[in-house]
This record gives C-alpha cells, structure tokens and sequence, in this order.
C-alpha cells in the first residue's frame, strides 16, 4: 500500500470505530502524546486519556446511532509525517434539538515502529457570526 | 539553518505582518493552493485571494493596533512536509466590547523549490458550551 492508503485506511476505521462508540478502536491508531483542539470545550486537551475524555462528552451530546462522516479526505505524506484535512457531519442534541453540525478537520501523523500514528487532531465550527 | 528553525521564522515573519496589517507579508509564504479554516465564517477558503478575504475581515474586528501572537509553538518537521500547532490571542471587538480571545492553530507546511511554503491554516476557537 501506499502511504496515502495507508493513511486512509486509518482514517476510515477510526470513523468506524466512532460510529460503533468502539472506545479501545478509536485510539488504536493515536500516539500516547496525542494534541487535541475539539469543538467543544476543553481549549486543548492533551494524551491518551485526555483524548478518550473528548470523547465521553461527545457521545454524550449525539444522535443515536451515531453519525460521524467526514467527505473531501485530502491526505498530503511525506516519508515519516503527514496530514489530512476534511470536512464532516455529526448530529447533535445539545441545544435540546437535532441539528446537523458541519465541522472541520485537520491531523497530523507520524510514522514510526513501521506503521502510522494519529498526533494532531484539530476539529472545528467557524465562530457563529 | 535546520528545518524547524527556518519554519519558526516563516511563522514569526507572518505574526509581524499580521500585527503590522503588511498584506503582502502575510501571504508572502503561502502556498496558492493554501486552504484555510478561520474562526468567523466562511466554512472554508481556498486559494490566495479567498485566504487574503479572510484578514480583511480579522481587521475589520481587531482592536488597533494589531494584537495577534502565539505560544506554545511546536513544529513538527519531515523531508519536505511538515505541521505546527500553537495556542494564540488576539483582541476582539466584534461584540461591542474588548474581549481577549484564545485560539488553537494548526498549520500544514510543503517543502518545494528549496524553500517552505504554509499550505494549510486551521484557526479556532472552542465552541461556546
């Protein structure tokens, strides 16, 4: 495989494994030193741990079952380092209703012990105008 | 100079055009194909002139002069790829009032015609809880 599949097919099972709210398959591919800028509120929350609490509240505010897609997946690779950007959707009950949210996305990976690790993930909404 | 030392100073050029309201040294080390995720709307831009929109309406909201600074920078750098994150601040007026903002920044950068080029921005702040 390409580094580009190889990429992909991260990116593909992690958004499987939030879907199936499968907690040990979301941070299978993530680096223990994970940097996390979410939508909502930590301002920034750093490894593993850290990382899975995001998690906790975002299943705590979704739709059942959950969606979470991304569309336009661009990954750019270099030899050992690489990131991607998309855009997606989730659904979300926080204000009391369904409201599909737009969100971006931005990561970054490092590639060592032979296989590629998830180290920057940045989602957001633009600010509301 | 080593990778990460010429990356710090295409960021530390950038912050001092964007306080000095410099336009041409603000986009003078990006990518044309730059896509950029900003706090305010739009969703996204795409390319040097939807990029340089952006800035107009950062300054449209900006208390003068200019703040705008980062910390917390760390470069990630490869071959000829590489990323940034930061936290940074600046100060808004868009709701009547002076009011610090903190935000998160991830920055995607290519290596090509022997120097490096910033070609993805991700700006954001959490969303409001």
């Amino acid at each position: 495989m390409t580094d580009e599949a190889e990429l992909k097919t991260v990116i593909i099972q992690w958004l499987k494994a939030i879907r199936d709210e499968d907690h040990v398959g979301i941070r299978a591919d993530h680096d223990p030193d994970i940097l996390m800028f979410d939508v909502p509120p930590s301002f920034s929350s750093r490894g593993l741990d850290a990382y899975m609490a995001t998690w906790e509240t975002f299943f705590a505010w979704q739709a059942k079952p959950v969606q979470f897609d991304l569309h336009d997946i661009v990954i750019t690779a270099g030899e050992n380092l690489a990131f991607a950007t998309a855009t997606g959707q989730c659904c979300d009950l926080s204000s009391g209703e369904k409201v599909d949210l737009e969100f971006r996305l931005t990561m970054g990976f490092r590639r060592h012990d032979g296989r590629w690790w998830i180290v920057r993930e940045h989602h957001s909404l633009p600010a509301v105008s």
